[in-house]
């Protein structure tokens, strides 16, 4: 006889749903929906969303965190997971699904003037690009990355990729390293964020960038609020350096009532809802995670630690 | 030596810059850019828009009509276009990107509440729907129609695709015929009509077909305005059967400042520039077609007056 799987779940989303789906995937578990409720010996597994500080500490015997996100630089901050422990980013085809939806509506809903028809109510008659006449840079080339820029690219549109390292993705050209995103950036009609947040992406999107696009371009972010310099967006959309911009992710969250972003004529917001996480989808990818740990096998998409991600 | 090309073009659009792509790919041809201009022998090469009354009739010896648009309807009229007389439609590849990039727009706009998020200035989430769990039917599957369809595939939609005839489209499930159009349209959350206007084909956007969608559903239409019946539109739309419709076609072009499709809450209003007429590409291709003629090769999209398109 195994010993059972033990699993604790610190998520202030909805902690009992994923207990029962955990109980569903894995009957031979034991899943606690709250780190206070713990008793007896060691936890291994421990699913973590955003945590308040000290939780993951208090768990006793842990082996794997398992992310309920595909950011993690809420984990990596000093003292929040000890050092040596892994953690696994959740990378969830659901998720990667829903992001590449709001990416590709967004960008052809600025693309195609939808905004601006739906305000007008006049015949007139703009002239309309075609998407091969527009370059579009996706930042980021994971899961995430490399879906929208290849389906950007089927659609029609010239299409960039940049990542750290450079990863080619199909129909798109990849650039990588630093030289690499101003090459990416440099006449680019629109540029959509989905890099992770670290220390060498954090303000990525600012002036310099904004001002090497093609005048009038596109900015949309579904990274991290972290990653926008906000008055640097609105200064190039008061410019007309931007026409427009879509965010789903903000410094502060939920955004503040009295920021300037609510109300600027260019900016579309969403409030943090381009790739919810899927419950059921989740839990069974952590599921497997489990049985792979247990197993000893390799686990897909472990973070490193020096990379950020 | 050959007999000089001879080219007369009716068209409102700009004959001039026809005319001058004329020139530049078919060098040996003479070329007019209004028939009431025209000298000499017989014209055997007709480019027509949308000619007035009479305007065809007066062109001397003309063997092959070239439409600039790729629906034929009007040209169809008893009386129009003499019996026997092959008529060209035009499908264009830099039209046929257009057409497909406005679909996508708006379905994607749709699908992810772009318009809804636009307007709401707090931070309200909504329950968001993956492309996986919608269907899109979309009616037609010539040029356009199966470009729209493998692409709403391949983004993840579950995708339907009807047309008279049953066409297959990769990824995507194919209808044929009256009884199909039934299966097709049941239980849709979308539907966008790309269909050709023939008896058939006027009035397909109803109240029955709207009825067999599921409640909420998308239409967006840039076929024609006779494919729908507007008072029907808003009827499903008032109701809460549908939640919102695109349309870039009307019965009355442009769409008269007083009609109630302008200001309704459900509808946004383009002013058909779905897929404008590419001038380059479009004389190309033309060019393309009238040295086919020559050689006496056939033709690709000679229209099928029985058929209607």
């Amino acid at each position: 006889m195994t010993d059972p799987i033990r699993i604790a779940i610190a998520s202030k989303g909805n902690p009992e749903a994923l207990a029962e789906g955990f109980r569903t995937e894995l009957p031979e578990a034991e899943v606690f929906d709250d780190p206070a409720r713990i008793d007896g010996g060691p936890v291994p597994y421990l699913v973590v969303g955003k945590p308040d500080a000290g939780v993951i500490a208090s768990v006793p015997g842990v082996e794997l965190v398992l992310s309920l996100n595909a950011g993690v630089e809420h984990l990596l901050r000093p003292g929040e997971v000890p050092e040596g422990l892994p953690i696994v980013r959740l990378v969830d085809p659901a998720m990667t699904e829903g992001m590449s939806d709001w990416c590709l509506a967004v960008v052809l809903s600025w693309h195609r003037n939808l905004a601006i028809y739906r305000q007008d109510t006049k015949w007139t008659r703009r002239t309309e690009v075609l998407s091969r006449d527009r370059t579009v840079t996706v930042l980021g080339a994971g899961a995430l990355g490399s879906r929208v820029a290849r389906l950007l690219a089927l659609i029609g549109f010239q299409t960039r990729v940049w990542s750290r390292s450079g990863r080619a993705v199909e129909g798109a050209e990849a650039f990588g390293g630093p030289d690499g995103l101003i090459a990416a950036t440099t006449g680019a009609d629109a540029v959509v964020n989905l890099l992770p947040l670290t220390e060498e992406t954090r303000d990525i999107l600012n002036a310099d960038l904004f001002g090497r696009m093609a005048r009038g371009g596109f900015v949309a972010s579904a990274g991290r609020g972290q990653h926008l310099v906000d008055a640097d967006l609105i200064a190039a959309l008061d410019s007309g350096q931007l026409s427009a911009a879509a965010l789903d992710v903000f410094r502060t969250e939920p955004l503040p009532a009295s920021d300037p972003l609510w109300t600027h004529p260019g900016v579309l917001v969403t409030p943090h809802v381009a790739a919810p996480t899927q419950a059921g989808s989740a839990v069974r990818i952590m599921a497997e995670n489990i049985r792979r740990h247990r197993r000893g096998e390799p686990i897909p998409e472990l973070v490193d630690r020096g990379r950020g991600y």
